[in-house]
Formats: structure tokens, C-alpha cells, sequence
């Protein structure tokens, strides 16, 4: 097989259509239907050697977690996703059978979360693979659940278990769009996002006020099992707050909402609650034994020069 | 100055805001609202050393053209532009200034057409230059015109002049957004594009049923100033009909809409009637002193093996 318009006819026949994509693969531009005025859109652009490496990695897994990041993040705002965008540069050669593989990992998850896959533009270099998904989503409930929006008192709730998901889970995550949406269904949600780098690195994104800090209970974080039994207490709550990529959700909400879904969490959504916000503008860490400390500031950055 | 996320504050300090975008860089997803229900959604991602040369091409016409050939498929179908998400892999060195340069030469363009940059992803790797855009925009009028829809009789039409664009223009053009949205209001369009890879190969979309084919007239085909005033006649035509990268419009409508269209083009759109869609299924151009020959298939395609 050959040719860039013989891939894109077998890509456009193997995408389901989807009644939010009145008008999908094929024209200049793809038509989304939403159920209102406002839709939610997100991109990220993942590159081999970067952000993830061919040698130890299946191009199914590379697929599939390039659109999870992004369904990730319509879950952040607690949106329903509607539509994907996939943006391939392949290697010369072999590039058909990779572009196959990427796919095969991204049909599955968009049918999960009855996204479509509903354009994209595809290309071949010299260069390593790139892949770059954009996500169309939509607002729901009483509209999206920004970062900003945490008041002092209310309590840090997080979705599921913490640490270790580089082993592997990184790559086989299921995005919180239905957790996003319960939980946005069952409470007044102040604040929300997805952890992707750690919650001791992206708590900085609700804390934007200069006069809001944070108090971390070290014993209250939920460690996942990923992250080696071996090592001692305080290491494994390290790695819950600093290895990153575990996609579950963090949210701030009054202490009330709280404790009511504490006590009755929407069906399959599993919640702990690590802290609260605090009004000094200090992020603490306070450990089994009462002792308070920074929270380590961990996660990474890009560095661009 | 370093660091990804300082970077990201400067993009954003520098992205006007836009009523069509009540949440734009900076959280997970950005909102972008509508007048309507549907949105429009295209993307490209564009290569160096496949799209573009940094050392022929400055970064400021890059960015300028990563964008405008996506507000141009927005055009093709008759929209309206509301944001774009711009997500970058740049190299390593010297990356920091490249992306002032490529948002210097995107913003202006945004600010003509209306668009807010409203997010996208900043990386860096070993790797070349690679931007991804994606734009969202609306319909407008009766709804999107499609690559579908031309009938045998329609009158093809096309904006402006053709050929030699990749002297220069091709960094340039204007996208023709204005147009496009003045032409579906003065007339009932039965099919558009814009024009990237020339009318040779293009036309084939608007022709996607076996029954329909087309005459083109070497004679009415609108050529270019940039097309070497030096070549013969019909070299001069065949570069007009494909060298791509015109970025104008081909449309296909009845002759009554066609003839009134000519009779008194919107203002500001230039038009000129190249030829009609037949029901013969052949695609031919009939050149200046009558000889009917097929239409070069001319265009490309990106080999992928």
C-alpha cells in the first residue's frame, strides 16, 4: 500500500461515525455538533524520544495514550468529549504499518468514550514519529471545572491511588471523563485538574492566589500499588506525590460537599481525601508522626533556552 | 529566560482575548464559545525540512503560514474562525527565540481574522521544528459548504490568480475567510475548497462521484503575475493549474448563481469562471485554439510506505 490519501481512506473507513461528527474525514474541515454554544478543546503534541521511545514501547500503546491525555484533560473540566484530531508525522519507512498500530490503540479508548475520530492530517519526514491529538469536547452540568476556584477551608479530594504508573500504567490509564462527570453531577466542584505531573508539582495551578496554601496529610495519600512495598514510608508517599503521570483527578470542594462524597462517592469513583486548602500561602506536607514540611516542589519542566 | 511554563506566561500575556474564548490559555482544556451548536474543526502540523526551511524561510513567515493555512480551511468551508491551538516541538537551542518568532508571525494574523490563540503545547527535543495548529471555527449562513454537492452543468469558479506561489506568496497569501463568507451569502455555492496542491489535483474532490468530470478552459484560468511572463503559453497555464499552494478558492455553482456572480462579484472578490462540471466522468482542459486534452493530473502526494 502507498500513498498519503490510501491511509487517510483507510483511517476514514475504520472511524465509526458519531452524531456529534455530522461531518467528519474528508473535507477541509470537520463539522462538530455539541449540545450548546460552548465547546471545550485541548491538544498535545507527543514526540518519540521525548515523551515516549519506540525500543521499549508499542506503537499501540503510543496511540492509545495520546488520545487518553487529552480525554484526560476534557475530564479536568469535567467535559464530555465529542471529537479527536490526529496529526501523524511518520518515519519513511514502515511509516504505513506504524500509522496502523497508532490507530489501533486510539479506536479502542475513542470508542469507550464515544469520541470520534473525526480528522487529522498525516504526513511523512525524515524525522522521528510525532503525533499530535486534538480534542473537541463540550461543557456539562452547570459548565466546565476550571483550576482556578479553591477557597481556604475547602478540602483536597483526589480520585483512585498515586505513584509508580511509569512502570507501565502511564500507558494503559483510563481517563476520568465518567468520575469528572459524576462527581460534577453529585457536588458544587470549586476547582479541578488531572495530575500529570504529581500533585506536589501541579498543586501550584489551584493554589494561583499568592494568599492560598496547602496542608498535605502524608498518611491520607492513597499510594498505588505500582510503587514498590520495599521502600520506606516516607519514599513511597514521595513517589505518590512527585512520580507524575497518574491522570487522576484533583479537587477542591467545601468541607460539606466533601465529607457527603466521602461518605457516598458516585458508583465506581474511588476518593481520598489528602488535605485541604489552607490561607497562608505555604504548601505543606504534614507527615505520619505530625512533623509539617514543605511540600517537596518535585515534577519537571521543559526546559527551553 | 527558561522554562516551559515561563514561556507558556508569555504567550499568554501576549494572546488578546476574544469574546469567542471566555477560557484560554492556561487551564486543561480551553472554552471556546459559538454563536450555533456546530463548530468547524481543521488541523496541520507542518515539518521542517519537509514543510518549510529555516534557512530560506524566516520562523516569523513559518508561524505566519502554520496558521493561515488552517484559517484557510476554514474558508474552504464558508466559516467563520474562533481560535487556534497552537502546539510546538522546538529544538533544544535556541528554541525560546524561534517561538517569538513563530507567535510574532502568527499573531497578526490571528488579530486580522479575529482568532484568539486560546492554547496548544510547548515542547523541546533533539528533533527539528515541528507546529501543529488547530483551529476551531463556526459556520455561517445556511451551514458549511462542503467539498460535496457539485452537479453536472455547475460553473466552476475560482478566486484570484494561480501559479508560482511557492516563489513567495505561499508565505503570505491572505486566507480567503472574507470571501469565502461573501460568496455564500450572495449565492447557493454547491461546492468548495481552497486550493494547496493546484487545481489539477484538487479539482478531484469536488468531482468525487465517477459520473462527474470537468472542462477546464486554458484560456480563462486566471494566472498569476509570479508565474514566468517568459514560458510559453501553455507552460504558463499548466504551472497555474499546478503548482499549488494558491490558497484560493474553487467553487462549483449553477450558472444562474455563476453569471450573477461574475455580473457583480461581492466586494473585494476577485472570481473568474476557469470551466463547468460535465456528467462524462473525464476530467480535460481544453486548450486556447480548441484541442481538448486530459487535465494533468499534476499535484503530490506524500509517499508513505
Amino acid at each position: 500500500m502507498s500513498g498519503e490519501f490510501e491511509l487517510i481512506d483507510w483511517i476514514r473507513d475504520r472511524s465509526s461515525s458519531s452524531g456529534a461528527v455530522p461531518l467528519g474525514i474528508g473535507d477541509d474541515a470537520a463539522l462538530v455538533r455539541g449540545t450548546g454554544r460552548d465547546v471545550l478543546v485541548t491538544t498535545d503534541l507527543l514526540m518519540e524520544g521525548t515523551h515516549f521511545d519506540l525500543s521499549t514501547t508499542s506503537p499501540r500503546d503510543v496511540g492509545r495514550k495520546c488520545l487518553a491525555v487529552n480525554l484526560s484533560d476534557i475530564a479536568a473540566m469535567a467535559g464530555r468529549p465529542l471529537a479527536a484530531f490526529v496529526s501523524i508525522a511518520l518515519p519513511r519507512t514502515g511509516g504505513r504499518a506504524l500509522a496502523e498500530e497508532l490507530y489501533a490503540g486510539m479506536w479502542p479508548l475513542a470508542q469507550e468514550f464515544e469520541t470520534a475520530i473525526a480528522g487529522g492530517d498525516t504526513n511523512s519526514w525524515d524525522g522521528p514519529l510525532v503525533v499530535n491529538v486534538c480534542v473537541v469536547g463540550e461543557p456539562t452540568g452547570s459548565g466546565p471545572i476550571t483550576r482556578t476556584g479553591a477557597e481556604a477551608g475547602d478540602w483536597l479530594l483526589v480520585t483512585g491511588a498515586l505513584g509508580g504508573s511509569l512502570q507501565g500504567r502511564h500507558l494503559r490509564f483510563t481517563p476520568r471523563v465518567r468520575e469528572a462527570m459524576a462527581l460534577h453531577d453529585a457536588a458544587t466542584l470549586h476547582a479541578m485538574l488531572d495530575l500529570s505531573d504529581g500533585i506536589a508539582s501541579d498543586i501550584r495551578h489551584l493554589l494561583q492566589s499568592d494568599r492560598l496554601g496547602c496542608l498535605i496529610e502524608a498518611a491520607a495519600v492513597p499510594i498505588h500499588n505500582d510503587v514498590d512495598p520495599g521502600l520506606d514510608a516516607a519514599e513511597r508517599v514521595r513517589r505518590a506525590l512527585c512520580d507524575g503521570e497518574d491522570f487522576e483527578l484533583l479537587l477542591a470542594v467545601s468541607p460539606e460537599d466533601g465529607q457527603r462524597l466521602l461518605n457516598s462517592p458516585p458508583p465506581g469513583v474511588v476518593l481520598s481525601r489528602i488535605g485541604e486548602v489552607t490561607a497562608d500561602g505555604r504548601r505543606v506536607l504534614r507527615t505520619a508522626d505530625g512533623v509539617e514540611q514543605p511540600l517537596m516542589s518535585g515534577g519537571w519542566e521543559h526546559a527551553v533556552s
